[in-house]
């Protein structure tokens, strides 16, 4: 049975992005701090540093990306991202980007990415057939915080970094009164991150 | 030498108390389940329930405890608790309430509780010298923040429960642009909680 779980960087202070975000530094101010762990230090684009992670944190990556059959993300984060020029550069795994309106020019010359203009759970549903019996991941924050409301996410899996960004876009945030119980799964103390995935008992 | 550190409980979203915290429920709506590790579950006035933590919490729970030498809090928290109605019910330290104006009445009553008028750097530093040599402990938001943007905080000991409480009081907020980095000292898995202890870097 395919999991769906939120596999993100935040920092302590729980910003997944700093402000002012655009495509030119899609992480906003400061924000490559949060993923330095995946980057040894080196700029978030150098994808030759996954390589280079200590083993503890090379270990989560690589089992991460194992175990995932398909991403759903949403169309902000696309758009700032560029679309990954074409493809994600880490998951070669279908990806379906929540969206109100499909851009025309992706549908023609794309075929890694599909629009989903019907809303999250729809995307989910999609993804979970995509995903040929693996997991969905979901990369952003905006998806996430609808997955969670509408009880569709299964497990979060952050990847803590040891910064105070101070300002900046909030993984939990619009979620509204109403608690969510959670079952710690793992702790993982990656030295340069910290590891924590739960499980959401709706 | 005197450390200042935040030892503070915590959902995984970020919040320390609920919406509606009164004086009737200081926890605030959803609330008692940040500090529920504390009290296994049981109300979290009984705290007898302190000494029946596992061995894992109750090691953190009694080393904190020995190395507090003087508490500072923020008025609003000391005025929800009721004052702790006359003095904290687990630290038998010096505490050091930060306020605009000093209540009368419990100046002629009380010995336990300093109010400080002349802000957060003050406190500390009082809190410092009736510590003597031992740490302090910041035990509110609202302080927390004012320490960290006035560089007066040397650790953080957060206490991450496993739950999403969705609306409440961030601990992480109005501390505006401007990062701060962190040092992992160490990941605790506690079951029910999870310990991260962090050394401040400005």
């Amino acid at each position: 049975m395919s999991k769906v779980f939120l596999d993100i960087s935040m920092s302590l202070d729980g910003f997944i992005a700093g402000t002012n975000d655009t495509p030119e530094q899609p992480l906003g101010d400061g924000g490559t701090d949060i993923q330095a762990w995946l980057f040894n230090g080196e700029q978030p684009s150098d994808y030759n540093e996954f390589f280079k992670l200590s083993s503890v944190n090379k270990k989560i990556f690589d089992t991460t990306i194992s175990n995932t059959g398909a991403m759903v993300v949403g169309r902000n984060t696309f758009d700032i991202v560029n679309g990954w020029n074409g493809s994600h550069p880490i998951q070669g795994v279908p990806i379906f980007v929540v969206t109100h309106q499909a851009p025309a020019h992706y549908l023609e010359e794309q075929t890694s990415f599909t629009f989903v203009t019907d809303g999250v759970k729809n995307a989910v549903q999609q993804a979970k057939k995509a995903a040929k019996g693996k997991d969905i991941s979901i990369g952003t924050a905006n998806i996430a915080q609808q997955c969670m409301k509408a009880g569709l996410l299964d497990e979060i899996h952050l990847h803590v970094s040891p910064i105070l960004l101070g300002k900046g876009t909030r993984l939990f945030d619009h979620l509204g009164a109403g608690s969510i119980k959670l079952e710690s799964l793992q702790v993982i103390d990656g030295a340069t991150v910290t590891h924590l995935m739960y499980k959401l008992i709706y």
